[in-house]
């Protein structure tokens, strides 16, 4: 940001989309970055801009803002952003901003914060269309021009009866096909998708995505309509749903750490990697009990890399088709036996390969049979091991309810790496007659 | 299906969601799977079946009916829908029923198939609703009412000049909040987002979920409008990518598999191994050459799985990290050097870390300072090299338009091992003078 520039800028930060914005604050300094936010003049655009900025981006520049300058800007945000952002700020900050916007009447925010955020009662929007059964599509859409003005996307009516309880849902194209007389008791749909407050937003987002709707009902215990919650927030819960289930086997956490400075990854990464360390030491342990046999038979140590690499590896594609297939219903938890049992004979069989081949390799280099015998025996127990554990502990994790995904990752890969170093020692100890 | 419920079945088959049907074959056996769908009366939910239907599943079923059965099925479904149908069907009998289509107009689906799958053109409908500048709200909501009773999803109202060009864009809540004779010219958005026919999906999907729209005009190299893409096939874009990169990622191919046989299973894992068992056959050489150092200490073998768990480990972290970045857009491929740089400074302070920890493990068991500092400089490499090889790799093979998810799997995780064993007997031959 050039001092000669200035006006210049000004007036393309104030045509830019905020999602194209947000990343142009990646790429500049701290200093300029609250410059630029400076420039933005329309308090909906920093709004905006709000919601798409990284959260390290985001403390620096509201830390230099008065409390009334972000009430400002939270007002013209829809509530689940705003929600959404109290989250982000500092907890004494986030108070006396709620205090503010009490003040000013925004029962509507408060009440969004009483839901857990992973909640669909903490990503509904309260910003929706209601009409009674016996309106007529003309009534409903000369309603919409008057009444509705600020909601997001009416593009669904939903139908309540006298106790504000759920009963239907037009959408606003049938309100413009049938004939204007007609009430919307004769040509709404009764059979709606709901979902209650409390329903996690991955189940939210797999019914969304099921049924191809562009937005579901959310309702209380006795069924009144509470909220809606939009397909392109749904959209934002896929993406992220599935950043954090890469994340959470590969022991980065769960949000993205890119943008977070080295101390703050290197804090994220530390403990996930203390399960690998444990079991590398583990198997270190193991190993010194066979320290014998490694004395006559130096070489058995050569092989130790390719015997844990191939359990490593089949070990990884069986948790990842198992992790994957849960989230997205391809596999039922219900069909444990089943899936184990499938993973385990296709790691018997690639086990049954790969065994053979790295036994041809030990047969040509040493001159012994019964050492390529071990090492085939070794690999094939390895595979097969990595397959049935690789695809038995997510299961067994979903079904107790704990996180396949954040699960997995550490302990598959270091249970895999003790067992089968563990095996192939047991195996060519006797074997070799060590 | 026991036979005296077939009436009830039958009652709720037809009445159910055909994405809920389309679990209920996963569970039943072939015969069953025929039958049932044998009971579905309404041509639309065939239809609706069938784009629901796993690969294998809708084969089976597809085989036991007639061209004229097939035929009718498709047209009652979307052309976007019966394109990608198209691709699953055995060649000579795609053939076949486009030839009866075409007989009977069906130019629709050939010209669908004239784009690749993978681009804006394969995935778009040609289901819009356009109107002139000049047409007056009342007159486009009559049109609607009138002309584009089909359409599937009419929230936005495409504007186009004289030569079909895409000029503006209104939605159908505009249409209803404006004076009925307000002409569409002054209330459209001339700012439309669109995309070109050869666009990637995921580039596609990309744009939609980022300016929060709820579907894309798709326009030829003369901007004339030939297509929309809507929210609820990016979804499924969106779903099918993380699913894709995750299954690169573990080496499984880039379908779901789980519900394919044993055999197929094992075929498509099996080539994937293989980068990994070279890899590990390479290590066995490196080792190999250092048998002589083995035989005077054969406890230096005991420390190879750690060292080589805790590259793996970090390596994987790095690469997830870097991989997931790409497809999500937080990472600029641009910025190789400094995600490098961070990465590689993260995997430094981790290695410096774990180093010591593993290093005091083997001071404590091995009354030999030397050992120990070999052992923590092995470790403190090997997690370096991992941080480095693994965020390095991806951000080069995505600047040579390879997938990175593809080539980052097998790549990484083999070079980790390799580099870290050398690493490790190299350190440990010249500190302990072997």
């Amino acid at each position: 940001l050039r001092r000669g520039a200035f006006a210049q800028v000004r007036k393309i930060v104030n045509k830019t989309h905020a999602a194209d914005l947000s990343v142009a604050f990646r790429t500049i300094s701290p200093y300029d970055q609250k410059k630029l936010f400076s420039m933005i003049q329309d308090l909906e655009q920093k709004g905006l801009v709000f919601s798409e900025l990284d959260e390290d981006i985001f403390l620096r520049i509201v830390e230099d803002l008065r409390v009334d300058e972000i009430v400002d800007i939270l007002d013209t945000m829809a509530s689940d952003d705003v929600a959404d952002l109290m989250e982000r700020f500092p907890a004494d900050l986030a108070k006396e901003i709620l205090r503010k916007m009490e003040k000013e009447g925004s029962e509507e925010v408060e009440g969004l914060l009483r839901y857990d955020t992973d909640t669909a009662g903490g990503i509904m929007v309260p910003d929706f269309v209601t009409v009674r059964e016996e309106t007529t599509a003309e009534k409903a859409i000369a309603s919409l021009q008057k009444e509705y003005i600020d909601v997001e996307m009416p593009f669904y009516l939903y139908v309540t009866d006298d106790y504000d309880r759920l009963v239907g849902v037009s959408s606003l194209r049938q309100l413009v096909v049938v004939p204007p007389e007609t009430p919307v008791r004769d040509f709404m749909t009764r059979d709606v998708y709901r979902v209650s407050t409390d329903m996690d937003q991955e189940e939210v987002a797999k019914i969304v995505a099921r049924y191809d709707i562009l937005a579901v009902p959310v309702v209380d215990e006795e069924n009144k309509l509470v909220g809606i919650i939009t397909v392109d927030d749904v959209i934002d819960i896929i993406r992220r749903e599935a950043t954090e289930d890469m994340f959470k086997m590969a022991g980065v956490g769960e949000e993205f750490v890119e943008t977070q400075s080295i101390v703050k990854s290197t804090r994220i990464r530390l403990p996930w990697l203390f399960a690998s360390c444990l079991g590398g030491v583990l198997a270190y342990f193991i190993i010194g009990r066979f320290e014998a046999s490694l004395k006559q038979m130096a070489y058995l140590a050569a092989f130790i890399p390719v015997i844990m690499g191939m359990g490593g590896n089949i070990g990884t594609q069986s948790s990842t088709i198992v992790v994957r297939g849960i989230a997205t219903g391809r596999i039922n938890i219900r069909d444990l036996w089943r899936v184990v049992g499938k993973e385990l004979s296709v790691g018997l069989i690639l086990g049954v390969f790969y065994g053979l081949v790295v036994g041809a390799v030990a047969r040509i280099t040493h001159d012994q049979w019964s050492l390529s015998f071990a090492v085939t025996l070794a690999v094939m127990s390895s595979m097969s091991i990595a397959a049935l554990v690789g695809s038995m502990f997510p299961l067994i994790f979903a079904r107790l309810h704990i996180d396949p995904a954040v699960a997995t990752g550490p302990f598959v890969t270091t249970s895999i790496d003790i067992l089968s170093v563990f095996f192939y020692f047991q195996i060519a100890t006797v074997l070799l007659n060590l």
